[in-house]
């Protein structure tokens, strides 16, 4: 029962299965094939909208690609002080941006209140030693499992588009979210104010497939070529789209990660009943953070139950990790299985 | 019938079935999996020694890593001017590499002459203003589909370790010069000097599935930070290994390589007896370069042939394409049927 | 009256006189010239030893191109939250490592304390997706104005040494902290474990000019080029070396900086003794910290004195800026006179 | 008597004094001094309009930063094969672009023809493996010492301006290419097409004087970050402001030029009178490029003359080096004395 993140299962079967009907015959290179075209237009539809579509293999690309084109190499982006854009890719948004710098802020769950980013903005100087804030970066669920609703996006917009920041948002579990809210693609992102997003799919059923998807088309001039100078232009482009094309047909993405979010649900709602576990956020997507006893985790770890240690960084205010708890997460994805999570309840009423 | 590229194909049958065998069950996320770990071992068995092993998705990316991993950012890495890295990559070694620079020297094939490197590293002054030599890289098979032998290799090879200089091969057709030489993989690469490689996959039967792989150790310590943080690190690492797992198992590598050689060794026979056909340079792996009318280059087209025209840069010097005449390049694959080659040699014979 | 920095005044007599001396005749460009070389056998007399001198015109340049030495492009720079080179250089550091982050810990007088390092590096993991620790970098003096003493930079120095990262000294007010200290160059660098240093000469008493110093034989192969390449390298080479040649000659900058830290110190006495005002930090070098009450402040500007507010981020934990207080800085320099510092000190009393 | 650059001597008496006379009193730091807001009216005097102005310290530097401003990182920048920028700075341009390539084309006396230009831009690929075309770069006067005259400026800029390419001039040798042409720095730059421009100073009286001149107000913007950001802004900008206040007040900077100039072509009509002397390429500026006998060459030696040999690339077609001969180059400066000219051109008519 393997529970420490929602990329350690493959694909699915209809992701998988379209690899392999993609694979047939010749097609054109560098993401110049058909598949491809398809994929194009179904992001214009979920979006309601033209965008610009760059698929690529992984979700640290996806970001990396996205920041640079937002982010010149003097300047700033803002993000949460936990973001994975700063925390978890070796540096890759330095790398791509070529030298710019992340601000990493303080935040309950992972989300930047709206006053902490004013206050942030407004105690930059304008002289030229300081890097001038060009972005803000949101994680759509944040890293600890919460979802943005939309006037929350729309209020950090509002703020980013009064001082010229570009707004990101690193959708890893941009499916998970959107299921949550009940809202639309639209109005979880450009309705919202959301400049560029990185589009995850591997994590909630595809084996490597991502998108930088950009409403601003002031933005999407550079990525082509920066993409191919990074090494992401797949010359057989077929097997990033045809994962996509599966992923977005038929409203496959969204049955994933309602799946995956009941499962997540279900697993809280089993651990809340049991003495001396509580929630150290609520579970508003496919994450689960249980803060439990030393004991009882170890007990888990018995029933065969695979998970991580989490950061108590970001815990509300009220809230601390005692001396013989720990704080630990559960990710549930499209493959969990209902008596995984209830195996996992059970070992917890036992422990 | 395309011959435009040999990647305009899918994955082999045996590529393709063990991604799909490697679907299934929970593993380890990053390259931290059973079949990476055994793809590492399979390097070592083909390598006949232990080396330092890091899939990546594409050949831009592998030719990207290696030359960072060897020129610093002040830097010079030399090649052929006409090399894929100084060409076709929309300066991903610039960007891998910080902004070093490639100097592209002239040469027949493709080929660097020893003198001709020797002459022009003589050239280069002792001066800060001038970028220091770090590199040398060469492609096996050549941008004009010939083959390096491993005496041409070793010479090449004792001017760079003489000069401090780290021999990089952009080994994208790896394969198709190694059976075409007749040697091992251990004596085409570190036993003639070689001190990293580029091992391509995707060309021969993979969909997307490359190596670095350094025989150099201290070559190899910042790899795995710098494939991190460039997006190279698939957290379903399971894709790309079991791509490569299934490649070099059984010979299935060298059977694929042998069939495209074979293909393109009776393309360039067949055409060989055309009046008015001749070949721009020997055929020494799986691609055919012939110089022909431009009238026969449209029957061949209208018959249903796709292929590409061809620089003329690299020619012999005694050898000149006609004013009527166009240079084309015919690439053939592990999926390339006899019954193609023998249509386009009857277009050609009819034309 | 402007203490606002030290960087307020142009240059010394002596070094002024240096730079018209030096203008006389042909001489060899790109720092190849004789002043150039007697400069570098200056620094070999000043640090006992022989070291590898990159002179350049501003501090910036000198700390970036010694992190650029220090720290691969995927690299960690441990330094205070507080520190120049996370905040007052417009991502210098950034721009010539080609991405490595800086990584700013909290401490008192802008100090780190040896187990908050401990600690910060113990916290960092081992996977790739965590830039790896190769540096620390320590400012001397503070931007507090405090002196790191021999015994707190060998305490740094064993715990860098131990993990592999090196060890830079920010060296913009080096000569103030070195009389402070009593001790020598020597005793305060390389015996100490500094292994590369930005010698700052400019604040006290140079127009432009500063250098990197380099302990490490291994750190320096790589500086002549990226000095290059940053356009660091005067053709007119005098013009650095000059003032350099001047400043260390006949204990000049020894001189330039006794002159500072005492009129400093009286500035310190002056005001301690002034009802309402009190220091943030000790003065152990050239600039003086005073908290005091925002009647006093403007009645001081009222005086003519320039300053500037600073940050309280780094106050001792029992200290505070009061509301109607302000927390400012005075820096005194080589060219600060006595009746400019009791000017201030009897506005104080009479406010 | 050296002529081996304009670089070898000091600064002029004129810019000796502005800088001795600039060090007096506090003054604002960073740029922000009364002496660079004068250089900068100056500076829009000169060129007849509002110009933004970034005086920095090397040659090196305004190039870098200029071309930084115009080219993408993924973008390419035309030049000629043998220009400055591609060859003698280590590439600095490839460092403040972030690995931007620059393209070398050949021709006549270091000057691109506007045909060549437009072949190779007709040439380049609109694939995504291609980095595009974003950037021209010429310098005035050339590296064999041609001024571009206003009409040939025009002719380019006419083809930068229909692809999208900025016009950029390294003036290094401004001043010289100015008063030889007899036209207006309006008409030599703006007027003509050019949109930013490396300002030379030092070369031509100055000690380190630079100055980035942008006329297109979009490649502005990012210049004071980048600047600072490479350590180019000085903390005591007096320093440099002083220079180019007296370089360019009451016509300095012009004498200095015409004098150059003058003995330049004084230099030039002794030899050519020598038998066995001739010219490689006309005299347009300061320097002057004679090919003679390694005979005569080790005379002039002998004579006290000392000077560089040079490349023979940009030879005009029906000329050549003989075997027993070499070209070499004469530069003269603002403090050239006509009595070195006349002795080299006696030893030349002695040898």
């Amino acid at each position: 029962m393997n529970f420490v993140s929602d990329n350690v299962m493959g694909a699915s079967e209809l992701v998988l299965q379209a690899i392999l009907r993609a694979n047939d015959g010749a097609q054109a290179a560098y993401g110049t094939d058909e598949i491809t075209r398809r994929v194009e237009r179904r992001f214009n539809d979920v979006f309601e909208r033209e965008v610009a579509v760059f698929p690529v293999l992984t979700g640290t690309a996806a970001n990396a690609l996205a920041l640079a084109a937002s982010v010149p190499p003097y300047g700033l982006c803002v993000c949460h002080r936990e973001a994975h854009v700063i925390d978890d890719e070796c540096g890759a948004p330095e790398f791509y941006t070529h030298g710019a710098k992340l601000a990493g802020l303080a935040g309950v769950g992972a989300k930047l209140a709206p006053a902490a980013l004013e206050a942030f903005l407004a105690s930059l100087s304008s002289s030229v030693k300081q890097m001038p804030a060009k972005a803000l970066s949101i994680s759509q669920a944040t890293e600890c499992g919460l979802a943005w609703n939309v006037d929350e996006i729309a209020a950090l917009s509002a703020i980013c588009s009064g001082r010229g920041l570009a707004l990101h948002m690193d959708g890893a579990r941009f499916a998970n979210a959107l299921v949550a809210l009940g809202c639309t693609p639209a109005e979880m992102t450009w309705k919202a104010g959301v400049d560029i997003l990185s589009f995850g799919a591997t994590k909630n059923g595809c084996l490597a497939a991502e998108a930088v998807i950009v409403f601003d088309p002031a933005l999407a001039g550079t990525l082509g070529y920066r993409r191919k100078r990074a090494g992401h232009t797949l010359s057989k482009g077929r097997l990033v789209a045809a994962q996509l094309d599966a992923y977005l047909a038929e409203d496959h993405w969204l049955d994933n990660a309602r799946h995956a979010n009941s499962m997540a649900a279900r697993l809280a709602e089993g651990l809340a009943v049991v003495p001396g576990i509580r929630l150290a956020w609520p579970v508003e997507a496919n994450e689960v953070f249980p803060i439990m006893s030393r004991r009882t985790e170890q007990a888990l770890r018995r029933a065969g139950a695979d998970f991580r240690e989490w950061s108590d960084l970001s815990l509300p205010e009220n809230e601390a990790v005692g001396s013989n708890e720990t704080l630990v997460r559960f990710v549930a994805s499209f493959a969990t299985e209902a008596s995984e999570i209830d195996q996992v309840v059970a070992a917890a009423r036992m422990a």
